[in-house]
């Protein structure tokens, strides 16, 4: 059996919060840079662990030129020594090297992650190593926590996650915009007696396609047990190079049985409350570190393109503060009396209800007119999915759109049809044949009862939580048209 | 805005496991069964937040005969009244129905899922109600306290989860398998001069398939965040029409910097034992439920199938004893020198060292030979991966795979090889293009470490924890060749 790791290390980020000095530790970690003189090199080492760096200092008494010479930004090091109180200001603690191995060099020619500030674009093109940077690092870090925090706020409540699947063989949103799933040969694909191709020999003896939300078989789910969510991949094969879109993204679908419209909003923001404040209370260094990065990336902005608050403030705000919410019938009200509208400064004026509303409108509500997030309630049916809960006017259904300021919609929800003949009718009306849905369908059938649920786009938040400004950024390895790579 | 749930209810599972009695409750749920006579109903009701139903009982002069009449099994109610100690056998407490309403009827020459005894494979057909029946309603609380254990296992270790693409472009397992995602038009794909399919012109500008596994970028984020894991869907097009495989199934992949193979033996066998203790723990009314279960499966089953351990001892073996660790070359000789090896008992008979083990043996060794789990390691290099490590010897590879009784291979991991030149020798030697790696190469590159990791097929664990013997029934909507339904 090979055996390498002669010794186990010590992860940087207990030495840093720990209250240990004047020990023998080892770290092992990634050289972020080293500076000095012929009489003593320092060496900033990250594990990881956290974004703070350990301070490595290595006496050439100790350690030999030949092994500091290797040391280069990027190496990977195992130090052994004494961790001291540091005498240095910025940290606590440092470590005098009393042996030093290199695990794996880096040539300073062609490593690309140097110590000097890169574009994102470039990092982008360096997504293998862009979690070595400080930026990335604390991104997946803040990611992580997110992603337990989701967990941990539904698995406290009671709700059972469900695998919703992501082949599916049904398009119950409607239309295009979908990945096609063939293990068919495209050069050659076998073809039934009128030429068409014969998806009867594809894998799934049909057409199929990946998931673009699993909220109808979420509610299967919430149909026999109650509470359910889904944390999942879904997936758009829409042509945007937006700073808002990927092609592929995470999302969590709670769908919570016997709940109304209200319910949904009062859990929608007691989650993303829940959220904020899980980040504050465990991922402060990184946040701080993310909100001197934003300030300084704002520095050049026009007075009116900065943000009002810094991202700690931003999610603070959010933690404690009680979201506006309004229906869809206000906001026109608002949106048409509004100067912009009255000047002709939105792009789409707002003549009337029943439009649609623009990104810009969402903006000027949550950004100029109310100052906090926003619950947007009761838009009308015609612009809504089928399976929204129709209203008694019979012109609305019981949707929510929770806006978020420079985010936009991060969460859309709804009540939903638990009427058997009303969402039959809707069916209908929408085109979508009730061979692709009879088990949607049947739930309302039998014993069916209200329900509601609401879907987070994940990495709008992480973008939210992060101060982060592209949504290539916030998500390990972006899939957009024309990219897949890694 | 539209009100329909006009007041909260409790969870059934709060009622049975509180110690609240004579107090005005209102449950909600589906009816599982009602029987009694003109004087009195006794309604069992289910709402998914536990195994166990609450008896309801309905007095005529209090609920109308119209009202019991629509109470059948399957339908939805809400009922409100006194929660009281019950005198009946088999219950703590029971609800005096002062009101029900009806909030969705189940037709009973219709609904699907009477109380009888259904076949699982009638059930997978219905796989959008089946979690409304014990069974189903047990496996789905406990694939959710699995999922949720895994997420506190490795955070509470300061693990980072890392969303590794579902989307690729690489193709680093080789070979065949995958499913091709594409937004081409299949009936008239875009040519180039050549007259080949130009997926220059599809959606991502190049070939891309559906993830077989995270681990080559699970390894980017380790060389980075220094431990991370991932817990994502992985895909399979092999036309395998058995109990273990599915087309479409969830996976976690640990990955460690600065770790050797012992060190990945440990963390899979201390986090196997940390589930099988966390289902104990928490799962206790759906074991025991699943334990009772599968006896009765197996009553029929000759002496030689049964096991020999119920559910819940086999979860108790794997917490608390240590796992059989032996070498790929101790176990062929164990199997050369083993009764049907001898005898001419196996299908595939050991003759020589090299060969690659079949189940029928990884099951000798297991099940016969020691009755425990088993860890396999240092297998032949060219049955293996090129991304294991090569060890000294330079005919075996740093690999381990563990083997459960009845499961079969539950985790397979490896050290990885992180000598620049010997990948690079091995990426040639397999024949996978350099372009396609080239990303993976790059962290042997600058600042290579050694590190290893494993890959836990989480349907395989669900089986192991519920006892349930195809592999369809531990996940909501299985994918298999022919079915994508739902």
């Amino acid at each position: 059996m090979c055996k390498v790791a002669e010794s186990k290390r010590t992860k940087i980020k207990a030495l840093l919060t720990g209250e240990q000095v004047d020990v023998n530790v080892r770290v092992k970690g990634w050289v972020r840079t080293k500076r000095g003189n012929k009489n003593v090199s320092f060496i900033a080492l990250n594990d990881g662990s956290c974004l703070a760096n350990l301070q490595i200092v290595a006496d050439p008494n100790n350690i030999s030129e030949d092994i500091l010479k290797r040391i280069t930004t990027g190496a990977c090091i195992s130090a052994e020594g004494q961790l001291v109180a540091s005498q240095g200001a910025g940290q606590k603690v440092e470590l005098n090297a009393e042996t030093i191995e290199v695990l794996g060099e880096a040539d300073p020619e062609t490593y690309p992650l140097q110590p000097k500030r890169h574009s994102l674009e470039f990092l982008r093109e360096i997504a293998h190593l862009r979690p070595r940077s400080n930026t990335f690092g604390a991104i997946m870090r803040v990611r992580h926590a997110m992603i337990f925090a989701v967990h941990k706020f539904f698995h406290d409540k009671g709700f059972v996650n469900v695998h919703t699947p992501i082949i599916t063989g049904s398009d119950a949103e409607g239309a295009g915009e979908m990945f096609r799933v063939t293990t068919m040969d495209l050069a050659n694909p076998p073809k039934d007696e009128e030429g068409n191709i014969d998806f009867k020999q594809d894998f799934f003896g049909k057409e199929t396609n990946l998931t673009v939300s699993g909220q109808l078989e979420a509610e299967l789910g919430a149909m026999a047990l109650g509470e359910v969510y889904t944390f999942g991949p879904t997936f758009r094969a829409e042509n945007s190079n937006t700073t808002r879109h990927l092609a592929e993204f995470w999302m969590i679908e709670p769908e919570v049985a016997f709940a109304d419209l209200e319910d949904n909003m009062d859990l929608a923001e007691e989650f993303l409350k829940f959220l904020a404040k899980y980040a504050l209370d465990n991922c402060r260094e990184d946040l701080e570190f993310l909100k001197e990065r934003a300030l300084q990336e704002e520095k050049n902005l026009p007075a009116d393109k900065k943000n009002e608050l810094n991202l700690i403030e931003r999610l603070e705000f959010v933690a404690n503060n009680d979201f506006q919410r309004l229906t869809y019938t206000e906001a026109i009200d608002i949106l048409k009396n509004s100067k912009p509208n009255k000047k002709g400064r939105f792009q789409y004026k707002i003549e009337e209800w029943g439009a649609d509303l623009q990104s810009e409108h969402e903006r000027f509500l949550v950004e100029k007119h109310f100052k906090k997030p926003v619950i947007l309630t009761d838009y009308p049916a015609k612009i809504k999915a089928f399976y929204m809960r129709l209203n008694e006017d019979e012109k609305t259904v019981a949707a929510m759109d929770i806006l978020f300021p420079g985010i936009g919609e991060i969460v859309g929800g709804s009540q939903r049809e638990e009427r058997y003949e009303v969402l039959v009718e809707k069916v209908k009306a929408m085109g979508i044949p009730e061979e692709h849905v009879w088990w949607y369908l049947d739930t309302r059938k039998f014993g069916t009862a209200p329900h509601a649920g609401f879907g987070l786009g994940f990495e709008r938040l992480i973008l939210f939580v992060t101060g982060m400004t592209n949504i290539r950024d916030v998500i390990p390895f972006p899939r957009t048209p024309g990219t897949a790579e890694f």
